[in-house]
């Protein structure tokens, strides 16, 4: 457990000088989520914060949205490598009465009946289950300043991206910009199941008024997290894809790219950015 | 088909000026690959290269090893929105007599007997089912100066990126430094799998003295595709993970993170990269 970071050799070769020196590597290791003792899904995934990832990765799917769904969750006992356990096996127990959507073993579950596959149905199915509607009452007004502050402060609060430059970290601010928690994982997605999944414990969902910053691209799985927490705003130092621009229209989710600098993009949810009338060109 | 990037409406911000205006997005939409009518998988994907993207997932899940093994590709017909077909449900059939190993609908399979999950089972998964072992004869050794070349080289034959700074990249190189292919995805596991399969369909399996050069980090995911096919080096622009070094430590994979400039770190296989003897410290 915890094992965050590994150490090992490697030959460093700079301007064809080389030297034999121990690096630390970010630590990678598959975690089987199970659901009531069945398997649902294998990540892989940096260790640590293993019972958030899995119930993060549970509210994504439509199982869990409050912290009365969830019963407990255990490492599995039986996950033992030479009798010692790996901690690689955690079963996630919901409460009495909590239905299951039917999901099958697929990594995305976005298919319709017969063979009608397509963004469409993606969207739709993201839409239909859906716990926390996006709304704000008052309405959320963003100063671009305040968005633009996020990204130097999620880096300044990567601690084991300094020492090994290989990890994906996902941020949560509240309105005022108050960095509320941070997260990092090899896999972008795991991060932001590390985020989500500590709040759902924390009885903190839906994540009203908040901001989820991520530190690559905007890809339709991370718009369709956010909007299973309730999360408002999604922003993104890269790029979107089309299909998470969509979603966000569809869902009222605020969604901002390429937040670099001074600058953004905004894709989608534009209310919740206080833009100054006079300002606007084009 | 080919719907690689999409417009849509964006609202700038730069140092408080505002204006609106249209904006190329890279495309994801979902692909479900069958495997002899199973449905299989679904990966989120940027839509081309389909048949490729499916054959190489298919490669690096040890099903196809050769073009032989490969009976035909098709788009499921019934794949359709209001009549129309979505080309988002791909069915590879596979030769007579090609032995389909068991694989669950999971995303990712390394699971042993009883609860056993953990980063050596994974590592033993992949060396079980590598068709194609990785050796050189005549034992391959390459310049450091070639490898600093590739970065700038993949990135100059990106040209989807150019348009929406949004995708992964992934290209093959031959020993000589020659640039093979690229292809480019939302998803940089879908960017190897479509370079792959278009070399299984091409029957250029196993990829024997090439260099597959990937734009981010090296996961073990990725590890796992280059071994899969016979590729005996994978050079990474950012980190690698602790699982994906000691995946290329046991299965005789070149490991190359951190290619930037004239620098690099070697983290497995160094006997691949020519380096001065008189020039080692350390």
């Amino acid at each position: 457990m915890g094992r965050v970071t590994e150490r090992r050799k490697v030959l460093r070769i700079r301007d064809g000088v080389v030297s034999s020196r121990p690096d630390t590597l970010v630590a990678e290791e598959p975690l089987e989520i199970r659901l009531n003792g069945k398997p649902l899904a294998i990540t892989m995934r940096t260790p640590g914060d293993d019972f958030a990832l899995a119930a993060g990765f549970l509210v994504s799917e439509g199982v869990l949205a409050t912290a009365s769904d969830l019963l407990n969750i255990v490492y599995c006992a039986g996950a033992t490598v030479d009798g010692s356990n790996t901690y690689n096996v955690v079963d996630v127990k919901t409460a009495p009465g909590v239905a299951i959507p039917e999901i099958t073993l697929e990594r995305n579950v976005y298919t319709t009946s017969s063979c009608g596959l397509c963004g469409k149905a993606s969207l739709d199915a993201v839409r239909t289950n859906a716990r926390w509607p996006i709304t704000d009452n008052p309405p959320l007004r963003l100063d671009p300043d305040l968005l633009a502050s996020l990204p130097d402060r999620l880096r300044a609060s990567q601690r084991v991206f300094d020492r090994t430059g290989g990890l994906h970290a996902a941020a949560l601010f509240g309105e005022d910009g108050e960095l509320l928690d941070v997260r990092e994982d090899v896999g972008r997605h795991n991060a932001v199941d590390k985020l989500i999944g500590r709040a759902l414990q924390n009885g903190a969902l839906p994540l009203s008024r908040t901001i989820l910053l991520v530190s690559g691209r905007a890809s339709f799985e991370l718009a369709q997290k956010a909007v299973m927490a309730g999360i408002p705003v999604l922003a993104a130092v890269s790029a979107p894809s089309s299909l998470a621009v969509d979603l966000a229209a569809e869902t009222g989710l605020t969604l901002v790219g390429f937040l670099r600098g001074s600058s953004m993009n905004v894709y989608a949810g534009e209310d919740r950015i206080a833009v100054p009338a006079t300002a606007t060109q084009g």
